[in-house]
């Protein structure tokens, strides 16, 4: 078949039905739709569609096995890992046209979603019917859904609340062969065999599409207060976790350094929590839900400045306080984005962060002493993101030469620290060759057999995860 | 191969290292280590092996690939869909001699445990530890991690805690192939494809054996409190449910007939909680960790009693009191053991249990009027348990000949809500003619896709789930 053959194909395809889809091929619009936030594979698909309902999904797919058509799927593309590009004539099926909430139940707290519904959509949504949606980050505004759900999507109340994975109570899937699964029915319990909806989660897209999601919903949490605190010295971010979370539930608990903090206060907007200077902070939320947790907290905080760990601090007491804190966090990433940093999102096992970090920080340090390091992240989940500012006076493809050789030692030390290459962004095309740092040569054949299961002419977003 | 040269194989393989295994050949053993709780099936393995470590489960998986030997995965063998009946001349691997907790990490609150772990192993060693693993059911004194995970239990905590699967941080398994992989790294976070452990959980030994786990734990409980109410109706139980939810983290939520809290109040031992009688009874547990709670929860109480939904109700003012009331729930099964009762594991979306309860009892009481019918279960999941106790003077026969023909019709009702046939034993032998009536033959499809990516050969529990 010729490009234009199928384009006319596509466009007949989607066409059906009462509520027709769309087939873009505007330069512009394949620019936009063909990459994501990593911005260095240039965008080359071949059309564009815009599906309304699952059937027109299923249909595109039943025809991309009968003419090996690959196909790219794509929500907010705020992907940091190329998993959502299309740089090889592909066919990009994105799901902003499918962004209905479909239903919602009250009494089972759970709310049904298109694909295509945007983070923040939801979360105001479940707001509006006196619930929360916890999953949170950054590019909640942009982000969607089916996006959060192919990456198993984390962000900044993980240690609390889980990723997304947890608040998936069902999901409508057109598996790469084109059947459409209806996966765990909503229920609360169910073993009956294999957990596919666990299978479709975190997989990039590569086993077939999701198009609706049940997603659950929780209460809204009372009187959220912030903790910013000086620490000393790293090791003391596991003192103070592990001292607060015997009495209690932490709703988030990040780190970022003094560097990072640096940029924030230098961007404005923001003040310094306190005067004194440490190497590195740690913000903690929790639910001040009583008296009693006010005085526990207070007394942890008192208990941990007396063990030396932590040298100043300060405690929010307005909502208006708890968010100004949040932006020394928050604010990290915008702070230093003209610095062209390199990114890279990685874990380990929470108590290994330390050292982990260490010895990240010394191999970058010795070799390229001009790097300027920022540090920050969910340390009470283990992820931590690494960003290297770019020496002002150096050419950027020399840095991002460089880095290339950064990767290797980094992802050398995830290996040596059993962690994952890939935290929260998936692996997509960035992190493909390094796969084999965090997961096995034997199980990498295990996921090529699935991957072959589910997927058997390779049309689903080829390139990405595996070869 | 001769039975007797597969046995003397065996004793080979497990000889191997310093931890020997062992091979068990002796009638009673057999007999033993051949059935679970379901009884159905006369147990006839050719032989029991208790292997001591993962490389010993791998030279025995690698061994039956070459000869075709069945292997059938035994933990504390208490599930009720015979998923570890070996009734066909299969070896049986059980775990008795893999129950060692391997390593502790107090600042991850993480466990490394050996499948063969009793889950009351696990929670007592959590205790001593200031730590809390939260996942409980009756038979907790003699059940196995590796079972639990395998049938991924829930219990009567799910509404706070979710699932076994919800507690695994990784996994060490040997694949039906014979390969040993080690799932997860035990991170919190980790998007590097297909999430290999979801897969394992659940899957009743089908695809290979799971031979350690490192499991979450977390802070202990503050003073738990349980509110015994006597309600009005069934849909009542949901009105109380959604009012509770709005306000409190309930730690269970579960619900039983009058019938039912008969039976244990004739066994003695526990008294009424309230002269007031009810057709149905609620037990809702909540931690009261200040006057506040405290105080919001008599309000609910209240509010519940304006309403009519509750028609009279107590709470715990101490913890042996709590304990009492939670006999009320969990001397039930006890108490009806006596008199032979079908048993049923079901769930339906929560919101649909008062019509799916409804009907169910309609049809089977319109059918069979002189059989009594006891439902409790775990309402705030959606998990009911429907037993039904034979007539005296029925012969047990004609009762189960009746209960075949009563399945059908739960399971008819069943796939019209669009419910469970398994909520928490899994499909075994039990419940694999009914798997169609909660998976589609599609997803089924992909079922035996992948136990052929797993287990190309079919040694693994064969007959069990799938067939």
């Amino acid at each position: 078949m010729t490009s234009e053959q199928i384009i006319a194909s596509l466009e007949e395809l989607v066409a059906a039905g009462d509520t027709p889809g769309k087939v873009l091929t505007d330069p512009a619009d394949l620019e936009t739709y063909g990459k994501d936030w990593t911005k260095i594979h240039a965008p080359r698909p071949l059309a564009v569609v815009l599906p309304k309902t699952t059937e027109q999904v299923q249909a595109l797919v039943r025809f991309a096995n009968d003419h090996q058509v690959a196909l790219v799927p794509s929500g907010g593309r705020t992907g940091l890992s190329a998993g959502a590009v299309a740089a090889n004539g592909e066919v990009v099926v994105a799901f902003d046209n499918m962004n209905r909430i479909v239903d919602f139940n009250a009494s089972d707290r759970t709310v049904r979603c298109q694909a295509g519904v945007i983070t923040e959509q939801l979360q105001n949504f479940a707001e509006e019917n006196d619930l929360y949606y916890p999953v949170d980050f950054a590019s909640a505004g942009s982000s969607q859904l089916g996006g959060n759900l192919s990456t198993n999507a984390g962000g900044i109340k993980v240690i609390r609340y889980g990723m997304s994975r947890d608040w998936v109570a069902g999901l409508k899937v057109v598996t790469g062969k084109g059947d459409v699964l209806d996966l765990n029915k909503d229920l609360a319990k169910n073993n009956t065999g294999y957990d596919l909806r666990h299978l479709f989660i975190g997989a990039e897209g590569t086993l077939g599409f999701i198009t609706e999601a049940t997603m659950k919903l929780t209460r809204q949490p009372d009187d959220l207060t912030v903790l910013v605190l000086g620490l000393n010295d790293l090791t003391n971010t596991m003192d103070v976790l592990k001292a607060f979370q015997k009495k209690l539930d932490l709703t988030a608990y990040e780190f970022f350094s003094h560097q990072a903090m640096g940029h924030v206060l230098a961007h404005g907007q923001v003040q310094a929590p306190f005067d004194t200077e440490a190497p590195y902070y740690a913000l903690l939320e929790f639910e001040a839900v009583s008296d009693q947790v006010m005085d526990d907290a207070m007394e942890l905080f008192e208990h941990c400045m007396e063990e030396g760990w932590v040298l100043d601090g300060v405690i929010s007491q307005s909502e208006t306080q708890a968010r100004n804190l949040w932006q020394l966090r928050e604010g990290i990433s915008e702070s230093i984005a003209p610095r062209t940093p390199y990114k890279n999102d990685i874990s380990v096992v929470v108590s290994r962060v330390p050292g982990f970090l260490q010895e990240i920080e010394d191999v970058v340090t010795r070799h390229y002493p001009d790097f300027e390091i920022i540090w920050f992240g969910h340390i009470g989940d283990g992820n931590l993101h690494l960003n290297i500012l770019k020496p002002e006076a150096m050419e950027k493809e020399e840095f991002f030469g460089k880095c290339e050789q950064v990767n290797k030692w980094v992802f050398e030390i995830v290996q040596r620290y059993e962690g994952s290459v890939s935290a929260e962004h998936g692996v997509g095309m960035t992190k493909k060759p390094y796969l084999q740092y965090t997961r096995s040569e034997a199980e990498i054949a295990y996921l090529r057999g699935i991957k072959q299961v589910f997927d058997p002419n390779g049309i689903m977003n080829p390139g990405k995860l595996l070869d």
